[in-house]
């Protein structure tokens, strides 16, 4: 069998054993430990690669399987990265699929060098950042920096213990928006407090028994919304030590939101607000 | 090993073996076709199982694991289900543990007869429907009516095939509101269009491409929100026979939203105008 893509490749030099180092590798790299160690991460699907490399990551290898990358674009994309001096590994559809978390994988992922970390951006006259406390879930993750993305968020902070951005569930999740919405770490409130002080921002808190919806606030121009995590919300403490508490409402059966919706109800209603 | 609740049952009489007909029966219906066959779905969870209860679902045969149900809440639960004639069978946590899709099995779950469709309630002075054409992912499906139970919503409405409202990662996603929240199902567009017109409602279709935004329009009393696929949107056929075309805003890099990110966004800006 032998590929029918525009880069002919002969069978006999794609890797086909799972005992390969790459293979190894990129299974390894599943695992948050390895990440870590490693700061690596690993990439797939030809609209997250491109997205990952036009936003300025450095791709440590890319990982293709020519029998499986049929589109003229992604071939000439790889053709281009490939030029440009990073490496890249060929697989057979075989050992692709077997790698793959994806029921029709599309033969191209990356390994992308994390450890350069985005910088945080300049305060901007009007921003909205959102934040999350203990934050569990990496898909919840990933949504809501999609939310993030195409609502114009200046970034994402994540608090204290949390879900890895980098984690193939997050990075799915985040359409590749991962890649681009600035995402910060800070080790708990205080720190957030900090930060945002000096950036002049509101710390908004919410939790369903604030006083205020959002839809009867003003939000100021530079905000920070605070969500707690998926099974505990925020405690009253600290709901109380924003400089605002809004509650999303809510009514029905189900005790609340979903955290990723909590979210994108949050960041469309202060875009709203500064739009309309 | 004996049971530390307060309905002590001998191990003995707990059943065990995986190759018992209730265990495969359980195991049966996390397929489709036997869900549909039987008319029957499985849910897991105490707050899940207790709310089909409350919502006037017909429990088949309570499934519960005495050494893992703790709480004295369920413990009663369950005595009173026992109490109105409801089978209850007992099994052991191992064997509970490998028919559960959790991580931490809570130990009760229950058969609910779906044979009985809900009602559609007598149109409202002011209601919201939100519909999907094509919803192909059940996680998704129980996102949209958490949101919709969450908002108030009249109901769901599916268009055309769609993934199974009693698939578990619907139900669990839904966290139990799809057994509260109206769930209707039509054939096409011509059969949605029908059962708006019936009701005086007003349709409106969503897209990107559409030239007014949510923010900037008047819903009527009783609208029916209508969403296109995950992978497919609407096409420009189905756009342009809604009553009204909405987009949501977007910027950034991501293609769009998540589908349920975009019902949300939605379903609460119906009820934004309607409140404030």
């Amino acid at each position: 069998m032998s590929s029918t893509s525009c880069l002919p490749v002969p069978n006999s030099e794609l890797i086909s054993s799972a005992g390969n180092q790459l293979a190894k590798r990129l299974r390894r790299l599943s695992q948050r430990k390895y990440r870590r160690a490693e700061g690596a991460c690993v990439v797939e699907g030809i609209q997250p690669v491109r997205q990952a490399h036009e936003a300025g990551w450095r791709i440590d290898t890319l990982v293709v399987a020519p029998e499986l990358l049929r589109a003229q674009s992604a071939q000439a994309f790889v053709a281009d990265v490939e030029a440009s001096g990073t490496s890249v590994a060929r697989l057979t559809a075989e050992l692709f699929g077997r790698l793959s978390d994806r029921d029709g994988p599309t033969g191209l992922a990356a390994i992308i060098d994390t450890s350069v970390r985005s910088e945080v951006p300049p305060a901007a006259a009007s921003e909205t950042w959102v934040a999350v406390e203990r934050l569990g879930n990496p898909g919840n993750l990933g949504t809501i920096l999609r939310t993030a993305d195409a609502t114009g968020a200046a970034g994402m902070i994540l608090v204290g213990p949390t879900a890895d951005p980098w984690d193939p569930a997050s990075i799915k999740a985040s359409m590749g928006a991962v890649f681009s919405v600035p995402l910060l770490q800070v080790d708990d409130l205080a720190e957030l407090r900090t930060w945002i002080a000096a950036r002049d921002g509101q710390l908004v808190t919410t939790a369903a028994r604030a006083e205020h919806s959002l839809w009867e606030v003003e939000f100021a121009d530079r905000v920070v919304l605070l969500l707690g995590s998926e099974q505990e919300g925020l405690d009253d403490q600290t709901l109380g030590r924003g400089d605002l508490a809004v509650n999303i409402p809510m009514t029905g059966t189900a005790e609340s939101l979903n955290l990723a919706q909590a979210a994108t109800v949050l960041l469309y209603e202060v875009w709203r607000q500064r739009t309309v």
